[in-house]
This record gives structure tokens, C-alpha cells and sequence, in this order.
């Protein structure tokens, strides 16, 4: 018995809410159970130093949480004058999962910016940035096309993320803060709507897994995301038209 | 005539929010017009090095934005290693203001932290910030005192802040960014349900103002403040009775 | 009776020594009593990113302490790696007084660095700066007219800063640093010659103030600044004539 | 047909010289075809915060490369004051990867460092690094056992790591520089000597794959971690009793 | 013909005025020729973590410019973050001089700061230091004998620092800043009153000297010491009976 | 007799291996003892803002140590975020000593980097640094000749370094970590294969020397410059033409 009396393959309840921040170019608030996350998308008219003149564009994603997001309030990274370790490995986990389902190269020398800022955290907070910054990412892409900076959406694939673990023993769907804690395996899968990977990271928390207890992770984890992006879908309706996948 | 068509001594729609934060020990958003700011209040079983001992306790404030809450992407002071001048000025603003309408002596060794994260700005986050900030710390008296941490409330006055500035020649309330960024004058008042001063900060905006204008400013502020005062006894309900001079 | 025997609205002894460092292109030591500041001015050919191409040149304040400038050594901030809130909040205060009484479209593509180094200090550091720093400003001017760079003075105001309070129930001018960490409410006051205001900051030292006791502050304020500006005439000898205000 | 003419399921030369840094408590330089990284395992009598008075010990991996080790020169981290994203996700999994193979119970507060420099990078560092920590580890357990700080090692397991790939459609072995910046994805598996996997991180880059595509990856990289795992115990030669697992 | 008409074994005019800094516990103002450096000696009652618990103290240097004392304006280090490499060495080389001539186990736990600000640099700014810091740390021992917190003077010796080098050819003594930056070879000496070297640095900026130069400088270097130490002893009056050596 | 039996005047083992980091433009390890130095040259194709459209070019060195060399671990200065006064000292050292024997105006605008990474350290790790930074420097220049970048050589001299010190009131010659921990003097020179100094830096360890005890130092260090020298020569062979000074 799950601690929140969930089924082994069972979600938390779901909730996107866009255009949550009205002055960004695109933005959802994303909800898993008590897990909140603010995702925005802007634009910015210029490019890192090593895309100068291609003609390309990039894709970056941040993340932060405000300090009272946690039980024992975080000091923020601003004020101890660093980016933590765990940041930077989640902020680089964002912006490479949502660069492998944009053609940059038709966006011009812009840069999008994905900011996660998560504001609730029970768990799943990365894989929530990943999932509600998609949603972020498809509104601004919109905005971009309203404003003449596109024409057609380069956008070629869905993209949800969600963790996976060993839990007692047992493979387990989207792992709350108490469970996350305490479990023997902690995975995230990014995956597309064709059920192609785009990122796998498991790791044995000080301890190992089997190749059986990693098949069953992924069976359940590929069936959390399927459902994920049948809500990405209901979320974003009529733009789903900007996903080039949709009309495969 | 105001942008957007106000009264000069017309505040824009206010809106509290309180619990916003549900793990946090108080919280609250607090919206003017599009200005939106969460603050949380969190207790932390420390007090700085120079109150160590003393038996009396500390209330901090930090402020921070998020990218996407102006219109240009604000880069964040954790990606900067930084924290700005402005930054710096606003979170002092906000410690010292609360700091004055609580009994600092009745709290134990332990800090308040004030949380002010700002996730859509347009003008006044200073003074939402502090507004907002009073009502997450009642929030959390009240939680302090059900944790028996502390018997009773120590805070024994309202607080609460609002700009005015002279644009056009005439002086103006609540100023809105657009207002903001073209005013002669910017002032921010904090001030108690007493009608008594906080802070009162001024400055002419590369110009200058007369003893008259000051006046005028005042005076609608006054009006405001008390406005805004009746607005968070009105989102306190039974909370009011933490406030000690609501017994007055 | 106050500590060192002032009557209330009495300024302590104030000293203007202009060219105290000849390298630079203006310079002054201004000293309050006890309180000593290093004021410079310097020219450098070059604007902030925000001012490129534009024509119109910058001035921007530095304040710091140098470490026995305070009666317990105050550590470096090179040393510390960062810039202390405080100092933030002063550099920002000088550099927008001097702002206001400059024409900054007249210098060209120039910035003008104030840097204030306090070499003692017994309060009223900020506002000593202020004052300082305008006379080393106008022997800058007069350097950069010498040198060809501009051809009139762009300043058309005095201006000059300082400190009032609430010091046991009374209203007190140019408080030591004694005074200042034992006063109920401590205010700056920056004006002009023609007794307009620059910029306004009183806080009640966690506590409050009321209407009537601003009024005392700022009447006994308004009557220090314009003496302290009568002194600034009298270091200046034939340099006024750079002050356009001064032909009014 | 590979770039340096290996089948796909073939590992470049691995040499392993133990005690390569004699001042360290155990050191090995590790060489996998042309990177290079001297790996050494220090201990420190002291434990981070989160363990002072528990009795539990820590360890802990950094890393990072010499400049002359990457094809165009890379600035030091320390003259640019702070630590990549990348270098912060890799000292993170080779902290997780050896904390999974010993009992930090049994060591008492204190704390191992392994430190992994790069001095030559072709590809491929961070799994030379935990492969050559390892062999570090091992002979600093072994001083600590005849300094008499333990008694019996607390290590129970072997780990080693390797990267796999998918490279113009196939699965390959041990990706040397050239492979890893145009393979479609990268993967890097942690792995036991009982076949249990510690880490397992897979990345399309800017691309997405199929399970079966893992599936091909992943049969190659466990047979390359068994060979690897048998040139550990090859190098560490008697002091193979050290690891429990041994005895199995 | 040396810029300033001197004779090549003459030093510039020298000027010390103890007691510049009144807060201070000892503090001087040196002046050779146009390089001024405010010197203060500061007690601080604890050691650094490697003296706690041993009963002896400590000495430390620190140095800084202001803005405007070189004729291109320097920036800040606080500004810019970081302490810059001729800063470190400059004040590693007046903690080492300054500790050379004092018994530290006779001050108890304390640390006493030197500082050395810079208020107008025209070549021999550490030299200059390290001369006027020895004033201001005999007027601090003098303090500190009057404190009771030591009985007598732990000085033994006097130190004094000046520069030579070769500047057209020939050993010249004393620099200033023009001469300073044409000279072939730039090199300083710290000596104490019997005629005993502390430190002796010489370099051939990007260039070379020989044994027969070296041993010229030397010799008008140690002339020049032995002059700069008996202005000390005339500047410390009756507190010369404070450094033990003199009763020699 | 000194802690491992040599005479006053003998050099440790030294041995260079040139071309140890094939893949940098130049390199080479150093072996002086125990100490153990990778250096290596490095070119980059622009040059510090203050040389730019000069045409000319650059040599800088940097220095570090990975954690294990000492013994006693030392923590990263990447990981502290700041760079320590002695590595700052020792870089300019390095950077001044190889700059003083090239003529960079024929280099064009390039800079040459010499990073010299210990590996272990056992005292002398800065004058083994200039030393076989010189080597790597000389297989650097053969790179460039051979790249076609530079036709002929911009190296006129040979330069090598070495310790020298008064231990127990003998002057001896290259102080192991031991013997430089205790000696009352620690003196480096730089010099020329032409017997000319670069640079001299002596210092008495909180205690002071004689002009005798200076002499003999100087007289052993010269004797063992020329011995490196010669050991230089043997390691570069064929390479020696590249030296200019060598056809003299």
C-alpha cells in the first residue's frame, strides 16, 4: 500500500493551468499532487557566443525553487552566491529534453528561455518542469508565429517526463517526497509521443537494481508518460496543431 | 487622465490570497492589478550570530523575481552569482518594516524568514511585498502558536505600504510600471494602522519636488494605506485578535 | 542635553578640504565632526551598456570604509567577495542625488565616478558623501572645461544631504554615530538651494513616527542644509559661477 | 567500421597503475586508449554537517581536468570562480556510484575523497574515473586497515562504468571523443560485478531511441563492465580480499 | 638626470604623521613624495583557526587602493568580487615584513590587522606600506601596554622597505611611478635596523640583470633603509623605547 | 646532514620527460625528488584587451595542485571559488620568469599558456614549474615553427629556477618540503644560461639574514642553476637550436 493509497502504476492527480503568468511569451503552472511548478517561456533576441552567425537558435531551461517550497525552508542559491550541483544537473536535464523535439534551426538567432520556478515541491519536480515547459514552450511558440517571428512551428514531437522507482520492492509511478525518500531506485524517463527515449537516468540510491526491476520500471513508466500526454494534448487543444507529430 | 483610466487617488483591484503556499507556516498572494507576489513566512530554530544567547528572536526578508515577471527576461542573481544593489535596498525595506510591529523579544531564539517572490511585476512589488509579507507572518503566529511554540502574538500593529509619485504634475497613487517609469517623483510609504510612519522613501526620479507636492503625496498615501488596512482585516478574519492593537 | 553638549538643531563642525588628492580630477575631504570622507571625482571615456550610442554620458557613486574607519575593524569587502547590502543602498543614494542636479546630456559619452571613501566614521556618512562628493564634482567640471571636454558647466543645482532623528522624544540635527544607534526615527534629507527636494528616507528603527514629528525633522533639517550649502559656496570661492542655479 | 577500426563491441586499451601518486592514501592512473585521469582516494578525519555525531562516515568525488587535457585549451574553474554544470553532474555520480559498494557505517566520522584529474581526455572520462576510483578506493581501504583505523574493509562489491552509444545507427562500445560528439546517443552504465546496476544514464542527444536500440546498448556495455571488472581484479592483484564480494 | 632632478642615490621627501586616523588603535599617514598610504593597526581579540588554543597570535596585512589614486581610476576589488594577484602579493609581503620584527607568542591570542590604504599611488606604494605600517603598529603596541593587555613591547627590531632598480643603466633608489615603469630591473628591499634582510624581491621586468647590478642596488638600498629607519625613530619620539633593539 | 643525506650544494634526482600530454602543443613532466610537475604550452589564437591590434603577443602561466599532493588533502580552489594569494604569487612568478626570455612582438597577437599542474609535491613546485615550463614552452615553439604560425624561434635564452636557504645555519640548495618548512631563510632564483638573474625573491621566515648568508645562497644557486641548465639542454637534443642564445 502506496503512503497516499495509490496503485503501484497510478498517477498523482494531474493539473495544468496555461497562460498562468500573462506577461511571459508562454506559461503554465503544472500540478502533480502537491508539487507546483511555475514554467514560462521567452524569447530572447540573441544567441550564445558559439551559435553567432549560424542562423540558429538555442534552447535553455532554468530552475530554482522558492524557499518556502520545501518542509525546512531552502536558502536561495542567489544569496549563497552559487548554483548548487543538483540545479545544474536538473536545469541541463530541461533544456536538453525539450531541445530534442525542436528543429532550431528554423527559430532564427533567438534564444527560448524555459524558467521552472517550483513554488510547492512533493517530489517529481523535475520531471513536472520538463512536462509543464513543454506546455510553456507551445505557447510561445504560438505568440512567436502571431508576431511574425516563424511562420510554421518547428516543434516535431510531444515530450513528457515522469519518475520511477523501486519502492519495498516493488516498481512504483511517480514518486511523492515520502516515498522518493525512501526508495531503493529513483529513475526519470523523458520520453516522446511515439514512445521513443529521450533521456533515461536511473541510479540505485547507495544501493543496486536488477535488470528485471529496470524492466519493470520502464513498463510502467511508458504507460505513466502515455497518459501524460494524452493531458498535454487536452491542455494545449487547439494548438495541438503546432506539434508536427499530431498530424502524423 | 490615468493609463489605465483611475482616479489619481485610486488604488488598482487588490487581491489576498492566504494559504497560498500550503507547506510554508504562513502565506499569502497578493495581487495589485498585474503585480503579483507570493510571500510566505517560515520559522527557522536559529537566530543570527549577534543574537545568539540573548533569548530574543529575528525577522529577515528576502525578495526576488522571477525571469519571466517583466516584459525582458530578467536574468536571475543565482545564474548572476549575485545579488543586486536594487535587491539588496528591497529586502532590507521589507525586513525593517516588519521588524516594527512585532516584539521581537517574545519569539524565542528563532528567525522569521519573509519570503517575497514576485511572479508577475507591474509597479509596487516593494510595497505588495510588504503588504502581502504581514499577512503570511500573521498566518504563521497563528501556526506558531498552535505548535505551542509561543502563547500569545507578538505583533502589536498593522503594516502596510503603498507607492505615490507625482506624474503630470499631479500626485498619484499605486503606481503602475508604465506610471513608474515616467514620474517625476516615486515615493513609498509604510505605515501602521495608526497613522503613524514606518518608512517613507522619496526620490525625485533625476529631478526634484517642493515641500507642497510632498504634501499632496501624503495625503493620498494616507488615504491608501488605511484603504489597504481594512482590505487585510477584511482577508484576516478571526485572525485579527494576533493583532494586538486591533484591540485598541 | 545631547552627547556632545549640540544644541538640537546645531550641525557639529563642518570642514571642507578641496584637492585633498590631486591626482584625481577633482577631489575633497569633507569632515562632520569626526566623521571624514575621501571624495573624488574621475572622468572616464565610456558609458554603461544602456547609454552606448546615445550621446548622453553617466554618473555613478562608490561608497566604502576603510577597516579602522570604525571603532570595531570593519572586514574588507574585496576580502568578503561581495558588496554588503548597505553599501548597495548608499552607492545608489549618491549616485541618483548627483543625477538629479546634473545635466547629463551636456558631458558626451563620459562616465563621472563619486567615490566616497570614509576614512572615520561617527555617523552621517552618507549624507557627508552627498556633500562631498558635489564639490568634487564641480572641480571636475572645471577640469573637464580646462581640458577641452565640454565648454559650460552642465550642473544647475546645489545639492546637499543630512541627518535628522528622533532622539528622546526630540527632534535632533546631524546625529554622531552615538545618537544614531540610540534614535527612535533616523532621516535623510537631500535638497537643493532652492530648498526642493532630492530624496527623502526616514525609517523608525523598528518603530514608528507621526506626522507631527516629520514635520519637526524635516523644518530643522531644511535649516541645516541650507547652511551646509552657505559652507559649500564659501569652499567653492569662484568655482560657483560652474553652478548655473547660482546666477538665479 | 569505428574511427580507430575497433569492432563495436570492442574496449580501446585499458591500463591501470596503481600507486601512481605515492603521497596519496591509494591512487591509480587510469588509461582508457588516450584518456587519462589520475584517480586518488584521501581520508579526511572529519564528516559533513548532516553526520558530526552519528558515527557514520562519507564519501564524497570531485573532478576535474588539467587544461592542456581537451584539444583547445580549457579555462580553470578556479580563475573563472566556479564550477561547471557539467563537472558538478559528474562529481555527483562518481560520489553515488562508489558510496554504493561500501558501508559507510563501518568507517567511523570520517570522510574519503576520491579525486579524479583528467589529464588527457579522449572520450569517456567519467567512466574512467569511477573504473580508476575504485582501484584508489581499494588501496586506500587497504592503508586505513594497516594504519588501523578499521579493521575489515567495508567495501562489499566491485563497480565499474562504461559508456556505450548508438553511432550511424549501431551500438558501440567505449565512445572515444570523435564517436561521442556525433553519436545520435550517449550512455553511460554503472555497473556491479554481480551484474546489478548502479547508475544507468542514457541521452539522445538533441534526438530520441527506441527500446531496442537500449536493449542493443545495454547488451554490449554489461559484457564490456564484465571485462573491465576483470582487469580491476587483475591490477589489484592480492588486495582483491578487500572487496567482500570476492569471497562470493 | 633623473625626471624629478634627484641624484640617483636620494630618496623623494618623506613625511610621517602618526596618528591620522584617531579610531584607530595605532595609525600613520606616510608620504614619499607623492605616494600617500594611510597606515592603521587594528587589534582584533581572536586568531585565525590554526593559533586557536596555542596562546599565540597573530600579524596580518591588507592593502588596498582607492579609486582615484593612480591617474587611470582602478577599479574596486570589492566591486569586482575578486582580489586581484598583485593585491595577494602585496599583502602576504607586508604581513611577512612586519612579522619578521615582532615576538607573537607575547600578544596572546589576538590578531593585530596592518592595514594599508592607498590614497595616492605614484610608485613604492608597498614599500611605503610596510614603513608606515611599522609606525602604526608601535603606536598600537603603545595602546595596547595602556589597555593592559601586555606588559612590554614584543617588538625587537625596526623594519623599514624601500625600492631600487635600474633605470638607464645605472641604480637608482627610490622610484617613482614614471621611473617605475621604464626600469629595467625593479627590486625591494625590507631590512631591519642592524642591517639584517626580511625580504629582498628583484625582478627584470621581461628582462635580465647581473651579479655586479645587483650588488649597486644593493648598496644604495641599504643607504637609503638606513636613513628612512632613523625618520622612523624621529616620527615615534619617546615610544622608540618600544622596540627592544633600540637599548642595543 | 641534511634530512636525506645530500651534500649542502646537491640538486634531488631530476628527471624531464618531455612530451608527457601528447595532445597539448607542448609539455613535459618535471621531476625534482618527490615533486612532481606536469607543465604544459598551449596556444591560443588571441591576446589580453590591454594588447589587441598591437601584433603583439602573450605568455601567462597558471599553477595548481590537485588535491592529493599534498599530504595533508587540499581542497580545490575551484571549489572554493577563489583563487589563493600564494597561487596568485606563483603565476605571476611563472609568467614573468618565461616572458623575460621571448621576444613576444614575434609571435603575433597569440598567447601562449604554461599551466603547470602538481602532481605531488615535496618542496620547490614553483622553481620546478619555471623549469620545465620552459621545456614544454621550447616543444611548443617547435609546434608552431612546424604549423607554419612563427618561421623562427622567438626564444633568446635559457632560464631555470631553483630554491636555495639557510637550514639550520648552512646555506643548502634545493629544499625538500621538510628542510623548507624549517629553514630560517627560503630564497628562489630565476636566471639565464648566461648567469644573468631574472628574478630573486629571498625572504626570512618571520626572522631575517645577513649580506654573508645572502652571498652563499647565491654562490650554491648559481652552481645548481648551471647544472639544470645543462640537464635542460640533454632533454630538448635536437631542440636546443630553437634557443638562440645557444649559437652564442
Amino acid at each position: 500500500m502506496r503512503v497516499d493509497a495509490r496503485a503501484n502504476d497510478e498517477l498523482r492527480p494531474i493539473h495544468i493551468t496555461p497562460g498562468f503568468i500573462p506577461h511571459a511569451n508562454g506559461s503554465a503552472l503544472i500540478e502533480f499532487g502537491s508539487t507546483k511548478v511555475i514554467c514560462t517561456a521567452t524569447v530572447e533576441e540573441r544567441v550564445p557566443p558559439f551559435l553567432k552567425g549560424t542562423g540558429k537558435g538555442w534552447l535553455t531551461g532554468e530552475y530554482a525553487m522558492i524557499p518556502a517550497s520545501t518542509n525546512i525552508r531552502k536558502p536561495r542559491e542567489s544569496s549563497k552566491g552559487k548554483v548548487e550541483g543538483r540545479t545544474h544537473e536538473i536545469q541541463r536535464l530541461i533544456g536538453r529534453s525539450l531541445r530534442s523535439i525542436i528543429n532550431l534551426d528554423e527559430i532564427g538567432e533567438r534564444t527560448i528561455w524555459i524558467d521552472c520556478d517550483v513554488i510547492q515541491a512533493d517530489g517529481g519536480t523535475r520531471t513536472a518542469s520538463i512536462t509543464g515547459g513543454f506546455i510553456a514552450l507551445i505557447h510561445c511558440i504560438n505568440w512567436m508565429i502571431k508576431q511574425g517571428m516563424i511562420e510554421k512551428s518547428p516543434v516535431h514531437s510531444y515530450v513528457a517526463a515522469i519518475s520511477v522507482g523501486i519502492y519495498d520492492g516493488q516498481a512504483v509511478l511517480d514518486l511523492c517526497f515520502e516515498e522518493d525518500s525512501n526508495a531503493q531506485v529513483d529513475m526519470n524517463l523523458v520520453m516522446t509521443d511515439t514512445g521513443e527515449f529521450i533521456e533515461i537516468q536511473g541510479t540505485g540510491e547507495e544501493s543496486s537494481f536488477s535488470m528485471e526491476e529496470l524492466k519493470q520500471m520502464m513498463q510502467i513508466g511508458q504507460a505513466g508518460i502515455k497518459t501524460i500526454i494524452s493531458m498535454q494534448k487536452d491542455s494545449l487543444g487547439g494548438l495541438t496543431e503546432l506539434v508536427a507529430g499530431d498530424a502524423r
